[in-house]
């Protein structure tokens, strides 16, 4: 799959789990030769309009009732090969998703987690064993296992679309955002699946998992509130029935997040929330793709 | 709300609740002096491509949980009023779907049913009685009570768009389904509001309410799979997680419909549903917006 052109830019590093190690293409001199990376001539081949680049994201929302997470479908239909990837998918939706995916004609590359999820097991590990080829992602903040890494400013192509890697911890030590790219092939407006860090009028909880409201509120306000506003915040959950918000809406109206730091820290303190009944499962599947072998 | 120019441009008739009759441009001069009408000067306004078009939809899929209905809001977001409309809210989550509404800082004229649900309570009343102004739509074969009544070949004007109104009974006898408009400053690809005749992968039940498979396959051959295949598709409910799905998608995946005639028809006979557990308090309260005084 990977000889195609579908690549993490990222920082060089070695993958804990893998024997794929991602390579920067701002670092060409030092990419092993095992890895492949993306050729610019293929990048000509689309309109760089934004009218045109926009209707090559076929997009999914896809939602696991149980835990009320949502599971997002990404891949560049006009690619010849459909490269796509799900981001945050669920064990028990599995199936859901990858019949859909073979539908649609697609074909998976990537299996990615926003963070370590305590409210469900991830998809990713089963995915893996379903769809040989297919990389599960993760960001090395969080400690989990997975093929590769990202960190903070990577950037994760499929096809010639991409989405960036933006560090928003305090959910979790380990949490970060992905964002469509910043670029006029790139769809408009850009689109930020934003985990559990910001919610629709919400936020993630912040008392486990290496959780910090402080974190949280620079996260927030330095990687997602600095976002146009027409940005759409895509999350992980929703529990009221809402399926998208804006950076605009979540800045006036987030009724946590619209309040000043310490105001927001207290109401973090003070929510008296009961201990998550699936984190003591979660966490140690999530740990290794939600599945309790090696990946 | 309907001095600006939100109307519904339909065939001359009586409307059976209300005494404000609806009229058809097309029949300009026998419009009553009470019916305000759009304004083809103020089509101008807008940039006619599609790209541009397309952004001035503001869009919201809303879910309610327990019935598993999704509400749509939908809005012309370019035009100084924010014309907004409803299709298919629940009573349950009529406060949500007004907070929204209010911070979008969308002015609501239209609150429309696809049809007559059986499964859960519309919210069509209760957001007349708290948001004075809203006309409630739906369709004239559907025997219920409602503001505004459509009938195929209608169109619903909300701002510089508008949606058209196709019958497709065979779930109820009185089912329509509501399609984005079909020029070029309408947005593309066009939206389907299927109601519970075409649902994700499958279909409304017929054995109800003037059910009848026969028409249901006549109804979705007939005014749904000859929409453009890229044509989305939003029905009233999903049970399995899907939020969207396209016409060419149900035209070789669906389940049921990909059958022929016969077979179709078979497999209805023989689904073996239990009696709708909500049907005997909905239904009478459907017929009249969901609230048991008139309209």
């Amino acid at each position: 799959m990977l000889r195609f052109h579908h690549i993490v830019r990222v920082s060089l590093f070695a993958s804990k789990a893998s024997t794929f190690p991602l390579t920067s293409l701002s670092l060409s001199t030092s990419i092993p030769k095992r890895t492949t990376f993306a050729l610019r001539s293929q990048m000509t081949s689309f309109s760089s309009s934004s009218s045109s680049s926009s209707s090559k994201l076929l997009f999914r929302q896809l939602f696991e009732k149980e835990s009320s997470t949502y599971t997002y479908l990404l891949a560049d239909a006009s690619h010849p090969d459909k490269p796509a990837l799900l981001i945050d998918p669920v064990d028990r939706t599995v199936d859901r998703d990858l019949s859909l995916i073979q539908e649609l004609g697609l074909k998976l590359v990537y299996a990615m987690n926003t963070h370590v999820h305590a409210d469900h097991v991830t998809g990713t590990g089963l995915i893996k064993s379903k769809v040989p080829g297919v990389k599960s992602i993760i960001s090395k903040a969080s400690g989990a296992t997975a093929d590769l890494f990202v960190e903070p400013g990577d950037k994760v192509h499929f096809g010639d679309l991409f989405l960036e890697v933006r560090a928003t911890p305090g959910h979790t030590l380990g949490c970060v955002t992905y964002v469509t790219g910043d670029a006029s092939d790139q769809p408009q407006p850009r689109m930020a699946f934003t985990g559990d860090a910001l919610l629709i009028r919400g936020c993630g909880r912040t008392d486990f998992q290496g959780g910090s409201s402080e974190q949280l509120y620079k996260s927030v306000y330095s990687q997602i509130f600095t976002l146009p506003k027409d940005t759409f915040i895509y999350p992980a959950h929703d529990y009221k029935g809402f399926s998208v918000s804006t950076v605009g809406e979540e800045m006036q109206y987030n009724p946590r997040l619209t309040k000043d730091e310490e105001t927001f820290k207290n109401i973090m303190a003070n929510l008296n929330l009961s201990y998550p009944k699936m984190i003591d499962v979660a966490v140690p599947a999530n740990l290794v793709c939600g599945v309790q072998s090696k990946v």
